[in-house]
């Protein structure tokens, strides 16, 4: 295969007609990414539906081992049993395949990749050449992007965090259930359960995924054990997952015990200057991010950015240091929390690509 | 005055066209409170309105200096301009006040009570006998219900939470501005904003109250230092409170540091007992304590109790001990929360009295 095809790589989506997958769609024609073929995949259900990208119609091809000849990308989204079956196939075929689900995150030797911090991870991987990367769980991503700069500067010991996760992390369907429930709840009527098992509308629950054997659900474990392999150390974490009435942005809270002591201006200071970060911290107007602010945008957003004031001699004030920060964010789940950060990963195999090969 | 009329108090209610004074009566009636004469106190506005209480229609009635002549228990929930103005006023003429607002609760020789936790604080109180006692904020009241127990068995070093705010905590205008906006983001119309400076329906926000210099709000300093008058001691406490679209129960993640270490199973026991705490905590059905659980209910609700495996060697499992717990807790904001936690503390005085005086 020519580096100048690979300039341009032939890309498959699979899973593309679902909410990352048109994500994935938006993402690549908004960054400009070179393509050359792209090929439409779904399930057989879906196949025959068309989709549009950069003023194209595409029809939905049916998933098969076949699908794969010829391309050098593929994105996949399309949950962790399609991907543990044919995300091999493709990387056989030559595909290199950048991986939305879980199936491959904790898998030893495949990189798990946050652009801004680990964009090392990729090394040795060619775009053309076969290969998986895992894109991390979403609330991982969010987490990550804000708190890797602190962590680098000072050190972080320990996050405890808690999350109010948007319906979009559960796929289109959430989003629409959640849209219905609500108009339900609003006539009077009994709200319809179908995705979840509980009222959403007007409502929060803990996060819907298996409990393990120490009582954390499967969410929370992902945040503790990808963060674990990302920063490449066992830091102490503590994750509470909890699913909200908003639409597609997840917010975080974080606390943040530091090896070193950091003051608020500090903090402050980093995360203005941090890649894929943006700060909304007004104090005197009341203004902080908020699931809407990151919604269809591509940074995290940061704000509440404050010493924590329970460790035992903290400074008063703003100026002096603490033990501990807290921080608020607020993350596309679809974006950076998925779509945007694999096709970032992808972004970073084709820099290795001379310009005008 | 005889302690009989005390029996059956003469009761004032300040506010009671607002969210919590509907609830004040709601809670009396439901408890069968004795009542002897009751007023129905408002604000020049409302005056002229009825309210209903106990199947007998009251008019409301403008509340002036002299609207606590013979009262013996006046439980106010007007704001706390009014409360700094009135409940003096009050007590000065033979009234004993429970005061819902932030206006006395940290005023040294003022009573701040959870009747599960530190009923001994009304001790020298009499009904009819004037005095002040301060109700405490919303989810102070909600967050030490269920931590107090563990308090007082191994000791509580540190806390760090989250909330999940309702609307109600802002008012009944604030619970129809949500209904309202929702209603328009459903129709595709700019949401109406009045009580809150930014989109509340599928949004969240930081909670809406003035930023202190050390970069906490109002809320979060409240359940910092009301808890340390509660409890008697300065323990370490962090919070974040977030307003969630959700109608009148509040959630809290809660991450608890111990002074000695506590099984996940020894935490269960304790709060399965505790006065005012029910547990929803199912680890197989994945059921967790959420706002509607809570709602319209007097306990607190417990769940996801759990060994926080973020503390450096750890026990895994759940029959081994920890240096710390997550608990995830719901309550009724306008119940426990306020009306509910007020009448609690006015049974304390009316036990006070022999039952056939």
């Amino acid at each position: 295969m020519s580096a100048s095809s690979v300039s341009k790589p032939n890309v498959a989506i699979v899973g593309v007609t679902g909410a990352v997958g048109q994500e994935f769609l938006r993402v690549l024609e908004q960054r400009d990414f070179p393509t050359g073929k792209v090929r439409m995949l779904a399930s057989a259900r879906s196949a025959g539906k068309n989709v549009t990208f950069r003023d194209k119609t595409y029809p939905v091809e049916e998933l098969t081992d076949e699908s794969f000849r010829g391309i050098d990308l593929a994105l996949f989204s399309a949950g962790a049993s399609i991907s543990k079956k044919f995300a091999p196939i493709a990387s056989e075929a030559g595909a290199t395949v950048v991986d939305n689900s879980s199936a491959f995150r904790m898998t030893e030797g495949i990189p798990l990749v946050v652009p801004e911090v680990n964009r090392e991870a990729v090394e040795g991987i060619e775009l053309g050449k076969g290969g998986i990367i895992a894109n991390p769980n979403c609330s991982t991503i969010i987490m990550l992007v804000p708190v890797t700069p602190i962590h680098r500067a000072v050190g972080v010991k320990r996050l405890v965090v808690s999350t109010y996760q948007a319906a979009s992390g559960a796929g289109a369907a959430a989003m629409a259930e959640l849209e219905q429930q609500t108009r339900e709840v609003l006539d009077g009527k009994v709200p319809t359960c179908r995705i979840f098992k509980q009222q959403y509308a007007f409502n929060l629950f803990s996060h819907n995924t298996e409990i393990g054997p120490e009582g954390y659900n499967t969410e929370e474990m992902k945040m503790v054990k990808e963060t674990h392999k990302i920063w490449g150390q066992p830091i102490g974490i503590t994750a509470t997952c909890v699913r909200v009435p908003v639409m597609r942005a997840h917010a975080e809270s974080i606390n943040i015990t530091l090896r070193k002591p950091m003051s608020a201006e500090q903090a402050r200071e980093i995360l203005s200057k941090a890649p894929g970060v943006s700060l909304i911290d007004d104090r005197a107007n009341n203004r902080f991010p908020t699931p809407l602010d990151a919604t269809g945008k591509d940074d995290v957003y940061v704000g509440r950015i404050r010493v924590d004031i329970s460790h035992p001699g903290h400074c008063a004030g703003d100026s002096v240091c603490g033990q501990g920060l807290d921080i608020f964010v607020c993350g596309d789940q679809l974006r950076k929390g998925a779509a945007l950060n694999a096709v970032q990963i992808a972004e970073l195999l084709l820099d290795k690509v001379p310009a005008n090969a």
